[in-house]
């Protein structure tokens, strides 16, 4: 019986020629990775082993994204309890304020994640690295202690489900769009402990920043992971990145799959993601009356990435946020921040009466950086619209695309991109 | 018996021909300030009073700074009330994210404030004003309320201190380090329910920055307000900044000064304010000990100006923050980042591994962006270091230059501008 990419990789990691669904396996890690919440946690896990010491300085990863700089003493003091413990053990990968950005963002652009990688994060979002073709998902703090301790982990085999995307998208369609189209098909648990196994010609139509977004919500679809087939794009991707050698694993003809299904993009429309589930979703035209927003939110390890900026960029150009809305750009990383101001973005967003953040996860996870109050909406792209995800339990979020967001920063309700070209 | 500036102000918004110091008057107000933390206070102490309406919708400023983007649902709920009131009441001067900044830098730049004003804020650094010689001073909740409500206010009219400016500084002195100097001389009650006034041919080689930065810091000292006679650069600024006609008051030549002071700006040197009073100052050169840091900030009410940014610049262009210090550049306004933005002093900053902050009090108060943990030290350009002001009662702040925070940055320890081009 053949292997899906997902076993592939799985069984190579595990020094096995053949795995199957179910079966439970230990597998090599080529990276562990933890961020300033769940670090501390992993950390004091750690110190509870015989093991004191970690198995790779190099392939472990700590980027502290989620409330840095410093959003109180409590962050201050994660932030200063990863450092000590980065320090000590000479943690080459280490991520703080400066030199930083979100870590789904961060370690693809650093070129710590190659096609083939098994790599395990104390984060949710970790499945974003399966856009390179790498097996990657989230786990707990605990497993995050054994994994930097051991640099293996456990894992039963997941089965999977594969999208084969056909057809190119058209002008406004971005990789959010495709995976809210997902999951309002399937379900927050229509891939639970599933592969998501993007294939198809289609791929080849999708930017590597739109691969990262829909990998990314392989989780909202409770996916363990998300991984796509390795095109030439995703491996000039890597060889710009990273001086690490990459393999790429396809699936076996004969490879099992639970599902198929097949998605024509050329077919998709912009899609929002109504309160309070990811799967809530409906096509923008659904939406017949005005959902008037708060705040509109562009950015997160979802959508804080170059082709994100320049989409909003474009939107945003020469227009002004409506009076009353907030609308609040974050680049994903530095690099990207650094990127979008030559090019000319972040001025655009200033001029537009947007502002521009630090990178951090911040108001996606009602951190800090746009947090709602009570009966406040909110147009985001991130990746979570449950109940009080962003701030007050009786505030709303509305999940879409970057070019969605701004269109309706613009507007003051729920918009098109085409809408502001009418 | 002549009047000072002040006292001057005072009797003309009083309607009166004469004060003098004691005395209780009733003055006109030209402007009510209040931000995100203080508004709500004053508001609904507003819904006590048989009058609900406002004095004057042009003449009362909201701005929210202090915890912006919302820092949490407490922030959120706070700046939710402003807002609601604001669009009730049709207050012309509303600022929020997006059309914003720190209220004290926002407010000069925004043509609000001009010569021979009367303002009351309730933010005790509302006696920034003092710079454009306008009578400015920082005020409880309640008072604010009255304010809103009646356009007047009572105040016991201060007596004064007069510090005469004389020579010009050398190259890396800035107003920052002029007042740190001034308030290590006379203590943080020296000048307690004073006016500070500053005169004399000194003050023309002192940059508006340089003046708002050294009235500013004015409370530091215990002043009730300070003050700059105004000459050809402060009314170039109003006429630039504000379509509102201005009246210049000098002190009469018999005015009565409880003390006077001269000081030598040529013999000034970088002044640092050791914790946890703004008193307890040293000339960098008396810092022999090497005093590392793990923080610093580049911003605030006080010095988060295009003077600033440019002075920070220069000294962090081609070179790196410190591994291991996290650097935190604050541009005080929307206005000023993208000015800042297009003169590549962003760059320069994001290139030496500082990150940029959307405009904020943040840090400065322990709000967010950038909180200390326990045993932190962090070297800023704010005012005040207080046990604890900025995170961790067991953290350290030390206040100093934009210069001096910056060349810090770059050394790891607190450090001259000098030394880097040693």
């Amino acid at each position: 019986m053949g292997m899906t990419m997902t076993q592939k990789i799985l069984a190579a990691a595990a020094g096995l020629d053949h795995v199957e669904a179910g079966q439970l396996i230990e597998a090599d890690l080529d990276l562990v990775l933890g961020n300033d919440i769940t670090s501390p946690v992993a950390i004091h896990e750690m110190e509870k082993f015989a093991k004191k010491d970690v198995f790779h300085k190099d392939k472990i990863a700590l980027v502290m994204d989620h409330f840095i700089p410093n959003k109180d003493i409590k962050s201050a003091e994660h932030c200063k309890c990863v450092r000590e413990f980065a320090c000590k053990h000479e943690i080459t990968n280490y991520f703080d304020v400066g030199d930083m950005g979100i870590e789904h963002a961060l370690l693809p652009e650093k070129g710590l994640v190659v096609a083939g990688d098994v790599v395990i994060g104390a984060d949710s979002h970790t499945c974003t690295y399966g856009a390179l073709g790498a097996f990657s998902t989230g786990v707990g703090s605990t497993d995050m202690a054994a994994g930097m301790a051991t640099g293996k982990a456990w894992f039963k085999v997941p089965s999977a489900i594969r999208f084969r995307l056909v057809g190119k998208p058209s002008r406004w369609i971005s990789g959010k769009d495709v995976i809210l189209h997902i999951i309002g098909m399937i379900g927050v648990d229509g891939a639970l402990y599933k592969s998501m196994e993007f294939v198809g010609e289609g791929v080849a139509s999708l930017s590597m920043d739109d691969r990262f977004t829909i990998a990314n919500m392989a989780i909202e679809a409770g996916g363990k992971n998300g991984i796509f087939s390795v095109d030439d794009q995703a491996i000039a991707y890597m060889k710009e990145h990273s001086q690490r050698e990459f393999k790429i694993y396809e699936a076996d003809p004969d490879a099992v799959y639970e599902e198929e299904y097949t998605i024509d993009l050329s077919q998709l429309k912009p899609t929002v993601a109504l309160p309070h589930l990811p799967e809530n979703t409906k096509t923008i035209d659904e939406i017949s009356e005005d959902v008037k927003i708060d705040q509109s939110v562009i950015g997160s390890c979802t959508n804080g990435r170059m082709d994100d900026l320049r989409a909003a960029a474009e939107i945003l150009k020469g227009r002004r946020v409506k009076k009353g809305v907030r609308c609040i750009v974050i680049p994903a990383t530095q690099a990207i921040y650094l990127q979008a101001m030559e090019e000319g973005l972040l001025k655009i967003f200033i001029e537009a009466g947007a502002v521009v953040s630090t990178p951090t996860c911040g108001p996606c996870l009602g951190g800090y950086m746009g947090i709602l109050a009570a009966g406040e909406r909110c147009i985001s792209t991130t990746n979570r619209n449950f109940v009080g995800r962003m701030g007050h339990v009786d505030s709303e979020v509305y999940l879409a695309s970057p070019a969605v967001a701004a269109a309706s920063a613009v507007t003051g309700k729920i918009s098109s991109p085409e809408e502001l070209e009418a």
